[in-house]
């Protein structure tokens, strides 16, 4: 990564067609999913009230990464009113040192957060504020939740001092060139981005320890990465022919009123959508690349199916020539055995996403191919927890110095 | 109820047949759905291994209601396999005191809890046993999850020290000439119904705490007396024609495997189901009743709809003259103002049952009818939760001395 | 029609405020819910190329209500880009007689159908045009699908000699006072009411025979209208307290992009929505008004559940003094005996939902209550069909003196 | 037919054990699902009422192939309280020519079929009866939806001259001994296993023409069979690495009581089951190894997705050097150009299984992948139809002369 040379002159290519691709009618805005037009990437006037603590309020010192136990953390969520946004707000409810003290909601700035989201009404929270108007003087991190593409200036904008963790694609591609290629202007915080760590948690941990801002990872490359990586690291797996068959629930395309995502466009049935052209690709290619040390590209056919919450990665891999499906697994049970979070299946049992819904955990499981030399793995996430906010906090969490699963502690919801 | 006097001799009704109604086909054994046959009754076999507790483990002192901060209370869960059961697991996952020591299954008995139920396989549990293989010795208090029917005799043989909340609805029916009607068959445990207190935790709190037995609510009476038993008390409404209309998710159906219930059977749509005939009527009736002090009769139709989780009660009452919606409000509001999980919504919010699904709250509210003189009160729960489990837990705590919403702050999960 | 004359005289009353009520937040635009704000009703630039057919081809000859077997029907659906155009050709697919040679949608116009709705792909059908742009003068007959509001100058300036059936509101109520309460603005075209029949066909078949304009009923009123008409018109219920809880499913409200009918917003759960307010309310009152030949004031609280298609309606009723639910039960009996989509139900069998899914049927039965003198009725349409687009063809067929099941029997889709 | 000869001396090998592989949890019965145990082969007891045809009804003179326009055939549905059956019911009530005059299910004999499936009870259909109380005397042509393993006894007791369809798994592989291999038992007719035509419309429509058995495919089979043989004889794309990822809606599982498939357990997720072991593969392999003339090996994931009838196969292959995605566009649109059932989607439209739902439609669309020299082809049916009672409908259609879309053309079902 050092010699990642950022080409800081790049001239903006700001209009730059989005790389093309069969799209698919659901194009989506929001995790990672595809954004039909180039977004807009004027925010030339976001002024943030960051320093500006000329307030009577008694003073907060900035918390660091040491925090002590029983000491609070002052959070801020930007871009509440969506469904990660609120998701933060579900999990920290229980979190015993963050305490949410700043929402921003452009479009519903004004009004109280329970409206917004009715199931958090008993929730005692801050009303909506425009990002322009929110004050960062009493914070000490920031979840950024807002859409791709309008968050670079934002954070930009930010206090030096305050530590984020971003969950939008901004900051996730090392490569600018790249990043302008995939969304169709050139990034607008080169030096952020240089400045970013990827939040993988499991495979970033000591990186994400002491990073300012972390750039959470996408949900399907959360899913796709974390058996992988550890797998092509392992050079257990070809690099050369590995396909991807995903299926995502409709949560990850956010709230945004679309016709495709009505309930009635959605219920009882599944299609594939953005295959070859999905924005996650180069997110997946970066990390399976570096594990590999040279260039992966994949096959991803990501799929949207009639569920709330919930992915399930599929993943079709040629093994190296004496390889075992034994040997998959055993290095993905030394890899993940202490880990609170990323669960190998035992035996046969087959990963369900129900079976994640609502928290933080990584299923999988490695399965033997008729065909011989191939292997098929299997993982599964809640795409808004371990795919989203629930990394998210696992990613501030050891910012601050924390154990990492403080406040994480959800069973899944099932049935 | 001092002189509900219970015919001790009463001759056991034995295959009495159940009360008639006009039965739909989707009949259910669980949480209140309705028994299509006659349970079976020979219990006499079974025996607990309660007090046998010649173990040679360091003896447990048996924990009392006045449990200290940090002292652990040791739990079985008697009928694990199902979804109540599950849930118990689910909510003690972060209960600070209570830690499950027994599980019970008969027809799994053997098998590793995780792979009855494998969103909980990070869980460090116990693996299930038969009842009658199950060693009391080391417990304090027992949840019961049981289907209808079989309770009775297994709560007669537990150890006499033990704190029971029994999920059942083998105690709820203060009379048990009612029981035997609706049941098919004469109570088996007479005695033990008049010690249990009825478990509606907000309504009669007090009872609750110095309980050695709780019949906790079934879920349709816990989302119905929850509005309806103040305002009755307090003379806003009338009693002659309360009607309701309620809608269930199918989890309280429970995981039986039925064709009614398959997937195919129930997705996409919605029916009435016992109308007239519903085993929770003489439930509500009861507790409307003695509010009342007099015996109401209410028409009840339960509906199930195609959600896993989640209960609605519509509630169309006639207010008494001179009252307003307003009045209804108002007094709701004052009744439950300091209540952590019955919540009033503010203004004409509708409650919806997405917004309380996997908690432990009851959003409700009030609303105006067209016909002058009438009032429209909808009530929501998710009906494993505060309709089942949460309830149970919610109870357990008071019995042992604890806040009573220790282990139970789940906030909503939504979408 | 070119003068088409917007009826200049007539103070459009634009901007009175809807009639208050208890507003749910998911209010609907479409098949009877409610608009939250009031329509635009300047249509003044609408100008239909009607009798402009001095086109080259062969010269259509109207047809009128004598058309004989194998004889081609010409029809257009204005507003076909929606579910109830959608469904208008689904159904029209295997009629023998009805052919669509007009398709209007002003968003898309210019587009192939099969490009908004990718189901009806292997259909023939006419490019999309704007309905300014429609050439009517190959047409007998109308399907208008458009949204309420929109409708009345429109059909104004159709060919007189046109057969038009209306699936909007905006003929449904016979009292233009109480049209303008309801919907915030004057009615728009008086005259058009006078004439137009409203399109109930069990109950109005022998008006609908002859009509040129039919007013097609909404959903939840012929759900309510088809049991309860023939039960007040009989003088077996009293009018005093009829309570209906009634459940929709999502298409209902039409495919326009709304936040709150995304499938993340509506899986799973159960709501109701619009209590007092809901349009579909003048409606039901003006039918059971007639029938009773006196003002009728109903209860109606509608909800929306997670489901694509069907309706149920559960009606409480109280009996007249003497009257068994036997009777009720043989008077609808004998009510609808011969009738082809109309099905009182045998013994206790329970209405579902999914019985009737995609067919034209309305199933209903009659209960018992506990409460005595009281009855439960429940019916269930699927609300595309029966509750719009199905009764529309059924409707259509009587105009045009065809068997008014021709090309709509379907068998339910089940499972 | 009198003789009905059962082969009692086939030795039957009851207890072999099934193939091997990696088992799910969620093994199916029904439609090429998995079978957990050995299906009971002990049918000797079975005895057709065949020819005992000494009715008094007028003589039926039996169909052959050259059946008159106008003319009835009398169809026999064997297995009727299943899915499949109904759905033979559902399509039939529009087929001008076939008439039901026999319907069998031997746990529901004597039932009415519309306590069965309610959502047919307007249709006029005999009682159910056993099969062995069948009288096949005025039958012209029989489906049989019975499970697996008991159809080969079933079929052998039937009369000659019967047309038969046969929608189980007992007649598709061609192999007896690689049936035996993966069904656990010898073959119980192998006789009419060589007279039996593999039913796969548009592939074999010659042969089927003549057949007097045809074996059905399986839902699986027809969705990945219809695009893959044409391309592997036009030696398009490489047989070595064919990978299948393949969703399915819960019907293909049967309508048998399975707490895996209760609403409960299966709504709001997905998983993956039968990996390398479902048996729809030997019947996948043996039409692509006959495309090819070599032995084909597949890996095959399918997935249970909580829909109720849908299937979607995506299919990851490699193509021939020097061909191109355009290539197997330009040979799957003219191999399907005429077809009726087959649709190649346009430009890169995507389909989705709702889009096909209550249709026998099989729409399909070829894409570019990331990966050079790879295509990924994604086909999608409603199980229930086109792969199961739809094109049962349409080969015997072709079996008896008639045009092979007779009684097919239904719309589908969306939303």
């Amino acid at each position: 990564m050092g010699s990642m040379a950022l080409a800081g002159g790049a001239p903006a290519r700001v209009g730059l067609a989005p790389k093309n691709g069969v799209f698919g009618s659901n194009l989506k805005q929001c995790t990672g999913f595809m954004l039909k037009t180039t977004p807009n990437v004027a925010f030339s006037s976001v002024r943030v009230r960051a320093s500006l603590s000329s307030s009577t309020q008694k003073q907060h010192s900035p918390k660091t990464s040491g925090v002590k136990s029983g000491e609070e953390v002052h959070i801020a969520v930007l871009g509440a009113s969506g469904y990660t946004g609120a998701e933060i707000v579900r999990l920290l409810a229980n979190h015993p040192q963050f305490r949410i003290k700043v929402m921003t909601a452009d479009r519903k700035a004004g009004q109280q957060f329970g409206s917004v989201f009715p199931h958090l009404i008993t929730q005692d929270l801050p009303n909506l504020v425009a990002v322009k108007d929110a004050d960062f003087s009493n914070v000490d991190a920031v979840f950024c939740c807002l859409p791709h593409g309008t968050t670079q200036e934002i954070i930009k904008g930010l206090p030096q001092q305050l530590k984020i963790v971003d969950l939008s694609a901004d900051f996730r591609l090392r490569d600018i060139e790249e990043y302008a290629e995939w969304y169709g202007h050139s990034h607008m915080a080169p030096e952020l981005q240089q400045e970013a760590v990827y939040g993988l948690t499991e495979v970033l941990r000591d990186e994400i320890k002491n990073a300012r801002l972390v750039a959470n990872p996408g949900c399907y490359p959360t899913s796709i990465q974390l058996p992988l990586v550890p797998l092509i690291k392992a050079k257990l797996i070809k690099v050369s022919n590995i396909i991807i068959d995903a299926k995502s629930g409709v949560s990850g395309a956010g709230r945004g009123a679309k016709e495709a995502n009505l309930y009635t466009e959605i219920a009882e049935g599944i299609h594939a959508y953005g295959i070859k052209g999905h924005r996650h690709v180069p997110e997946i290619e970066q990390g399976l690349s570096e594990a590999a040390k040279s260039k992966v590209t994949i096959s991803f056919t990501p799929n949207l199916i009639c569920m709330k919450r919930g992915m399930q990665s599929t993943m079709f891999v040629e093994m190296e020539p004496g390889v075992t499906v034994n040997d998959l697994y055993q290095h993905l049970n030394a890899t993940y055995e202490g880990e609170e979070f990323v669960k190998l299946l035992h035996g046969s049992s087959v990963p369900h996403t129900r079976h994640v819904v609502g928290s933080n955990y990584c299923f999988m499981n490695v399965f033997e191919d008729r065909i011989p030399g191939r292997a098929i793995i299997i993982s599964v996430i809640d795409n808004l927890v371990k795919g989203a906010s629930g990394q998210a906090v696992q990613n501030l969490n050891l910012m601050m110095g924390l154990p990492e699963s403080t406040g994480l502690q959800y069973q899944p919801l099932f049935p």
